[in-house]
């Protein structure tokens, strides 16, 4: 898979790609993530790419004309999945668009910045409008992180252990059971004794009784 | 206001914030941010942190003695309002939870990481378990950086024009309108033309409409 991360801020992105499994699955080749200072697309002076409002208001707008020219040379490289764009007002990233993204070969990813891109930009080049939430970032940097991180995870071998992904919250609609590690007795706090018997088919049953109850106490909504 | 990070993976949150807002709004001292390695918590060979989960299964799980001195030491230096768990089973976060977060003075956030922390970190020591949305990231490291990034955009003096953050998506629970900027014709493309009327109040009356429209349109949810 590639991703060509497309921003005004290319330092934001810099750690998050040079540590921990992106790092690691990037080193292994699985993924190319480039990412695109906007700045080099634009002929203004002082490398504007940004420009107040028409209409008044609060706020400055990424221009046009250098996203379309950064989008261009990319497809003419090569052709791409999704032109997406981070913006809070998208689709919802849910673990259901994770694992269908996850599946795509080349994806182009736009991040806003100040009071996002002009429109013009999303009903002529984006194919896809996400949001990781329903907040207010500064940029869409931090999500275009977030969302890299949620399907690079899930592409066949970046995970040591493949059956981890599976056993993560949200794949089949529960959450978690609770986790418990060494030591068994912390300060006179015990570890549920079942998980210390050594009865597997025990310890699974457990599991499935806690991942549904604490699914039912905190998201019921997962259960409908 | 004062936020310490406790983390496994403290490389991945440094250049999120040395640059743009969160770079501004410390060195402007409006906020502080410190982030702690929970291996220099350890006394373990090769400062180990995490352990195999009791009752077997894929993926390592955070000891809790580590954790337990690194909020023990930071709580004896100052009292904390909050101590932050980011998980996907946590309350998702909202733009109400953040306005409400960007109230406190100092708060801990603890990054889980693998398979997160031993239950019993969570059952003694947090008092907010948070997650950014459903679906599942390596850790909670880009979590953090995103609720931070959502808390600190909203104190006052960090944003430079404040009428900026309040005019923003969910604020009143409608989606921001579209936006455009110069130029007025790109390629054929055109703005809207109310946009270049000057009439303020026609203005102001279309942008309403808009993101009244939009939000009917991509998120009626926000409307009921």
């Amino acid at each position: 898979m590639r991703i060509d991360i497309i921003t005004v801020v290319p330092d934001i992105l810099k750690s998050p790609f040079e540590a921990s499994i992106l790092k690691r699955s990037i080193e292994k080749n699985i993924v190319e993530v480039h990412v695109h200072n906007l700045r080099d697309y634009t002929d203004l002076s002082y490398n504007q790419v940004d420009d107040y409002q028409f209409g008044g208001g609060a706020g400055m707008v990424l221009m046009i004309e250098p996203i379309d020219k950064c989008i261009t040379a990319l497809k003419k490289e090569r052709d791409y999945d999704e032109v997406i764009y981070m913006t809070p007002d998208g689709v919802t990233l849910n673990q259901k668009i994770a694992n269908s993204l996850s599946l795509l070969n080349n994806i182009i990813i736009l991040c806003g910045h100040y009071k996002g891109v002009d429109q013009r930009v999303r009903d002529l080049f984006i194919t896809k409008e996400i949001s990781i939430g329903d907040y207010v970032l500064s940029g869409g940097e931090l999500g275009a992180a977030v969302l890299c991180d949620t399907i690079i995870r899930l592409i066949p071998g970046v995970l040591s252990n493949e059956t981890s992904a599976l056993t993560d919250t949200f794949q089949d609609n529960l959450l978690a059971p609770p986790v418990y590690t060494r030591p068994a007795d912390y300060k006179g706090t015990k570890v549920p004794e079942v998980l210390l018997s050594g009865n597997f088919p025990k310890i699974e049953e457990w599991r499935e009784d806690e991942a549904y109850k604490r699914t039912e106490r905190l998201r019921p909504d997962l259960l409908e």
